[in-house]
């Protein structure tokens, strides 16, 4: 058999195996793992780095499906592979409720997905943030522990959206080298023939964002040899467009649409089976050719033997601090810096707005966690994400802890989930909140994959105040609080803004936003807690002596309005209490008891916040009253809008009388 | 005085009253008027075809401040020309609660504004649609009714935004010719020099999608004005790269970022005017050069003469379809075609996916409206958006009524917001629920701009089954009813569907989203009614003759769940009733009596929903029973998805056993 020859049968491994499996499933993509099967055999066979046995290994090169519907791509992979994971069972699983072979892969359902892909550009972005993470890590930890590739198999939907031009041209700009996309170029989406709809030339798209690019045969594995190890040593990412038949092999579907989405079918099987001389049983892989992927398998284990020497060999001090940046776990000092700080600033009761209570702390956090990593999508200013520790990083130094990425928050979020899950370094970005709608695909993800990355969102109200309603986040707290696994942190003061901070880097498994405004806000915790009161979600910040006639519910800026709206009815002699709701998450994940000992049972509950009431029956009932937002800002002085809108303290406490007056009656 | 020296004093003007509107305003972004002050001089003097005395005016050229920080450049342009909503008095009040001149500009304050900008990108994307709005309404009422370009001035940050890329590939893949974008390339963003972020060579990267390229010196309005001729005659889109100074004039700041978002300071002002030789109070334009501006507002008068000249001369029948769609009317045939079929659906009582439902309404809707353009983004077989009347588009051909908008989500629903705001047209889109994420900024526009757009999103839950959790909504119907103004409809079966299609249609300033299902469904409705029960955004669908013990509230494929579990209760003798909600929005809309009515006061309250529960207390209150999601979805088949996740009937019945169960105890 010649070399050619046993490459064909190693990649009909693959073929049939995504066939067989979407055939069993009635559901899945054949078309892209038939098609792309030469490309990812040469990859898989000759240069991707890995260990099956040892799927974790942190300096395997990273693989990412960014066309994550071709799932079975990846699954005949690893299983032909030898990943334990991956069995022939899974594989027969495929699409099924409990399988570790969903749809799109899954990251966490099995070592050896990187990523979770399937929304299309996601895995472009996500790579970004990996060859970048790469940069940091080596520059941190030195070649002989961190040096490795990031592979990228994206379709042309990838390059449809717009993400992948955000991706694209910061990769381009910080000359990420290691980072080599591999377009697999068929020419077919869904509606048809891409040309319906795209005349673009992607490689000189790509080129024009200072991109290596190789145009070549998806089929000639020599010619894709080739391609990859010129990309290896480009000193700029590499884009290697390789022209392949969709759904290659089969006789009437190949080349076209209907290969795309669906199975083959029986007879069209048989004709592939006939046409590739693969005279198999569906899942029956020929011991020859098991044997030859399983080798594959063992390719790169000399490589990771060596790399256990190194790493062995390392100062023990700096072995530890890489194995505990993996890990996650923060630094010992942690904890005390933050608390010194929160002592310091309950000393001060210091007023300020709480993105430069952000900016504060983060002068602490960055002073005590070296693998924290700023950013923002320039709005560094805005944001006050930028602190004395953190340089930024340029295309020829990545000593820095700062990315400066750019108008671009969904390759930023993007990316930020890219960097979370290549591991070692905790990242944060920074945005105004209304954008958070920009990069919501990538929030999500980074719900659904666990992975601790937090955003600064700053601006998060009317109270940005002139820049009017295209800027104005209204019904944003609602909508990020419905997504599940996310936790957005809107902190009322200094002291809140610092507890929520150290929740965020806590949340190994969560990411986190804060919300943060650009106005002034006074201190409203007046004591030194060595506990973190925001840890609960929602704690009573002023409590009330006798049974309260009124309890006041209020997160971000508008504790400060609940709080003064509590004074007057003081004056009033009104009984009342002031709840901070600074994280629907964390309070739904209470006990019964303390969820309904915050919620209380004053007959009248008010609850106040710049945004709209969805979700805040929660805390007050469908009888309760919302002071807030019903629909889009406006532009002008921040306190013009508030008094506008009526939300103040005195509409407050004339909503309250009202209601005790209505009670009376 | 030399035309040079005419045109600089003209747009000194434009520049002078951006830094004292800024100035008066303490905010504002001065940079970009004074530095594309020239591109527009030019522009709006030599090439734009408008009329102020008409600004709305069907075939005037459209111009979109794609970079609505400058919003000031507009603003005083308008002013210069002599458009009444903007007077001098309203550039005094830049920024202040209720004026027209908003810190970007607001569709809706004031004729000139062709739409709202200011999130990045989205004006772009607008544009797109404009353009492709006027090659269709062109081919529909002819070149004497419909020949006018659409201009953009674009910012650094538009280019980098992700939506430019996937608006910029569809323009040049249609060649939409009469698109003319000029960059206004000053190299600055706000946290410096672009070169930090981005190495990006524009030119090449649209010429690399088909445009025609020019780059010129943006301060030198000959160079502009032969770019400009020049880009008109091209046969494709064309981008005019105009370098420029951001904050031209300003001694010291211009050409940094410190001009770019903040007043510039009285010292720089003073500056300033002795730079540039403009001696005059804030405010104050010479005479002379307000009356070359309000000549030059007038440059277009006799085109638009012409034009009405031409509009009398028409076909009568044809002039009053033009007016009928530009109104925004729906013909005629409209009710009765739709309200024959809602007949034969009684009749018939087919069991379906409500999006194979939709695409037999649309077989209706598109026969009797033949305003309506459809699309989808590369998924017409399973959105069901494309019918026997609507053929694609292709780059020579506009007859059709279909566009295939590629993988191209926010593209596509910036596009038809620019389609919307261009006028003539109704647009609906196809995509699944999930990528709402994927274009959400401009879905949010659309509301905010009160525009009617329809967006077909299915596969809208767990129902699509085997993609998995990537792609299986959950938080996305709260998500979606949290944007204010914006209607999401989900109907239970064939006739809700009809109902909400009339529904979105006849919304004619509400953007619109029908979310829809892949399973089949059976018909809910068993009678027909003449009145559209979905109007009312929640009806009784299965009333009780008694006081209900239980009432189940559900929406779209989860009302076929509460009326067997009505079915199942009234075996075991409880009574119960059923209420349909297929619009939160419009059932928030109606009176508080029928409110109250429809939520009834049985003691025992269920909700089906398979989403969150964030939304739903408003029906079941606090202490409702929910049966939903709590968190994200899973790769399989629908119907296990189902059981796995507990959305029954069974579910349902129990729950509602156990709580009169306790009830009793």
């Amino acid at each position: 058999m010649t070399d050619l020859e046993k490459h064909q049968r190693m990649a009909n491994a693959v073929r049939f195996l995504a066939i067989d499996a979407v055939e069993k499933a009635k559901s899945g993509h054949p078309g892209l793992p038939m098609g792309a099967a030469d490309i990812a055999t040469v990859l898989f066979t000759e240069f991707l780095k890995f260990d099956p046995t040892a799927p974790n290994w942190p300096d395997r090169d990273r693989f990412v499906l960014s066309a994550g519907h071709g799932s079975m791509l990846l699954y005949s992979l690893l299983y032909l592979l030898g990943y334990e994971d991956f069995t022939l069972d899974e594989l027969k699983n495929f699409r099924q409720l409990g399988a570790r072979t969903a749809g799109h892969p899954e990251f966490g359902h099995g070592a050896g997905i990187e990523t979770t892909t399937g929304p299309l550009g996601q895995g472009l972005g996500n790579a970004v943030g990996m060859a970048i993470a790469e940069r940091l890590q080596e520059q941190r930890f030195g070649k002989q522990i961190v040096d490795h590739f990031t592979y990228v198999l994206a379709g042309d939907g990838c390059l449809m959206e717009g993400v992948s031009q955000e991706a694209l041209s910061l990769a381009g700009h910080l000359k990420l080298n290691k980072l080599i996309v591999i377009w697999d170029d068929n020419g077919i989406s869904i509606d048809g023939s891409v040309d319906i709809t795209d005349s673009t030339d992607q490689v000189a798209r790509f080129a024009a964002s200072g991109w290596n690019t190789i145009a070549v045969d998806g089929h000639d594995p020599s010619a894709i040899s080739t391609a990859i190890r010129q990309a290896q040593s480009s000193d700029r990412p590499t884009l290697i467009a390789a022209k392949t038949t969709i759904g290659f092999g089969a006789p009437t579907k190949s080349g076209t649409a209907k290969v795309h989405g669906a199975p083959l079918g029986a007879d069209e099987i048989a004709a592939t089976r006939e046409a590739l001389n693969w005279p198999h049983e569906p899942f029956e892989i020929p011991s020859d050719v098991l044997d030859a992927w399983r080798i594959a398998g063992l390719r790169s284990a000399s490589a990771h033997k060596d790399w256990e020497k190194r790493f062995s060999e390392t100062d023990s001090e700096l072995k530890a601090e890489f194995e505990r940046r993996l890990r996650g776990d923060l630094p010992a000092e942690f904890e005390n810096a933050t608390l010194d700080y929160k002592k310091k600033l309950a000393e001060e009761q210091p007023t300020m707005a709480t993105r430069k209570a952000s900016e504060a702390v983060l002068g602490v956090i960055n002073g005590v966690v070296p693998e924290t990593i700023g950013g923002s999508a320039d709005l560094t200013g805005s944001n006050n994400t930028k602190t004395s520790q953190t340089a930024p990083i340029t295309p020829t130094d990545f000593s820095g802890r700062y990315i400066h990425w750019g108008i671009r928050e969904h390759a930023m979020a993007a990316g930020l989930n890219g960097m979370a899950l290549h591991g070692g370094l905790i990242p944060y970005s920074g945005g105004f909140l209304i954008f958070s709608d920009y990069c919501r695909p990538s929030l999500r993800l980074a719900a659904l994959m666990k992975q601790r990355v937090i955003h600064v969102m700053t601006h998060d109200s009317i109270g940005l105040g002139e820049d009017g309603p295209t800027h104005q986040p209204v019904e944003h707290f609602a909508a990020l609080r419905a997504i599940p696994d996310l936790q957005l942190f809107r902190p009322a003061d200094v002291t809140e803004t610092l507890e929520c901070w150290q929740l965020a880097l806590n949340a190994k498994q969560t990411p986190s936003i804060l919300a943060l405004t650009r106005q002034n806000l006074a201190s409203q915790r007046k004591t030194f807690e060595q506990d973190n009161l925001c840890a609960k979600g929602a704690y009573v910040l002023i409590d009330s002596e006798d049974d309260p006639q009124v309890t006041l519910f209020a997160s971000g800026s508008e504790v400060e309005i609940a709080t003064s709206a509590h004074a007057q009815l003081a004056e009033a002699g009104i009984s009342a209490r002031v709840v901070s709701v600074p994280c629907f998450e964390l309070f739904e994940a209470q006990s019964d008891d303390y969820k309904a000992a915050v919620v209380g049972n004053s007959p009248i509950r008010i609850a106040v916040e710049a945004g709209i009431r969805m979700g805040w029956d929660r805390f007050i009932g469908t009888d309760g009253t919302f002071i807030g937002m019903s629909g889009f800002g406006a532009s002008g002085p921040y306190k013009a809008l508030y008094e506008h809108f009526g939300i103040t303290a005195d509409a407050v406490v004339a909503a309250a009388k009202s209601k005790l007056a209505d009670n009376a009656a």
